[in-house]
């Protein structure tokens, strides 16, 4: 999945600084006036971000959709050593949370959003074929990409076992899980595992967990969307931590 | 918002027929042969969906995008008037959602789908300047756009006032909010009303509720994906019913 380092077109653009996304520049193209233009450039220039004119052609050979005058740079997302995340010292039990190989990158956008905001200490995510911290991700974390850490491992079945290893519970979410998502103890180091849009969780990576849970369900569809199942859980370790009820 | 009827594309088509979307007709261009197409029309003729052969001009006309040689045809959705939604008689207090003008069609299906597995009994969106039951919408509530009930409504403010005098409480959720979402009482009947991705609840609209609840949140963000927020939400009303804890 290549990423693409650029946001194109007022609105995005307007989003992407509304949203405290880095930005390493702005381009505007030459002699153009609007409203929305000078909205971008003056918001722009709020947060010291380099605003550039460049004439029309050499914006095309940018971006060849439609940007209509107007162009965001956006830096290579900063990644965080997975060992990093295992070593860090808090001052309280660890709270992990594990993609299994997510494709929809507003879905790891949405939940980068929802652990920033649930007191997770950091995502991790698979190396290759998923979803990984696109601007499309992260605009869609709406900045709580600047401050939850995000690593990638090579291997997710292997990554749990370094978080086993370090102490940590490993509870995945299933829908044939033995136990209620709510009846799970997550005062304790635990790391959350959340399977893919289509298949759930992996076969070995289920072997990994020391529970399976699940999010019941009336009727007759069987998952949730992965990002609103990722946020049931994650706010009920919230919970459990704070103590609301 | 104008509402296509029509799914264009392999993998578009091939997830709409998995997730049970309603579907009328599937086109396939004459001559194709793929593995792919041949997935899709067993699929179609599992469902009795009519497959119809067309010649790629011809679907080209239907289909000015990138269609793959294979377009299908989506019914309007139906509607359920909202005084049917009110009026109905069930076997537990009524439990409602209202989405107070969201704008993407993803995070509207993606409710559907938690109320629907939440219990929720009926969604209510306003007719104009919001997201409506798109292809879009439908395609990511996963099949339960078919057994949930979704109403339009001109005026939000309006239709919750019908719910008061109806006996329901107004629970709006509000960054502000002066009780935390576990502190409500949604044994009785309810409804929620989810605010828009950008602005929240409308001014008038927040006037309307009986109390606004909010979500705790950690670290410098202050709102989540209106999707996660409304499945918080709900499955806390489907937690309290359900009694599990």
């Amino acid at each position: 999945m290549e990423e693409k380092r650029l946001i194109a077109g007022r609105r995005p653009v307007w989003e992407a600084l509304q949203a405290g996304t880095a930005v390493s520049r702005i381009i505007v193209q030459q002699g153009l006036r609007s409203k929305a233009i000078t909205d971008i450039v003056s918001a722009a220039k709020a947060r010291q971000i380099a605003v550039e004119y460049w004439p029309k052609n050499a914006m095309d050979k940018r971006d060849a959709g439609n940007h209509q005058g107007v162009i965001a740079e956006v830096p290579p997302f900063r990644y965080t050593p997975f060992a990093d995340l295992l070593a860090a010292r808090r001052d309280e039990p660890p709270f992990l949370v594990v993609l299994d190989h997510l494709q929809d990158p507003h879905n790891v956008g949405a939940i980068v959003r929802t652990a920033y905001a649930a007191g997770c200490h950091g995502l991790i995510l698979p190396e290759r074929r998923a979803a990984g911290m696109t601007p499309a991700a992260v605009r869609t974390a709406a900045g709580a990409a600047e401050y939850l850490p995000v690593a990638r491992v090579v291997n997710v079945a292997r990554c749990l076992e370094q978080c086993r290893e370090a102490g940590m519970w490993v509870y995945g979410a299933d829908m044939e899980g033995e136990m209620l998502y709510t009846e799970g103890d997550y005062k304790g180091p635990v790391v959350l595992v959340i399977g893919s849009e289509g298949e759930g969780l992996g076969r070995l990576v289920k072997t990994k967990c020391d529970y399976l849970v699940r999010l019941p369900m009336r009727g007759r569809i069987k998952s949730l969307n992965a990002s609103v199942a990722a946020g049931l859980l994650m706010y009920e370790v919230f919970r459990q931590r704070a103590g609301f009820t």
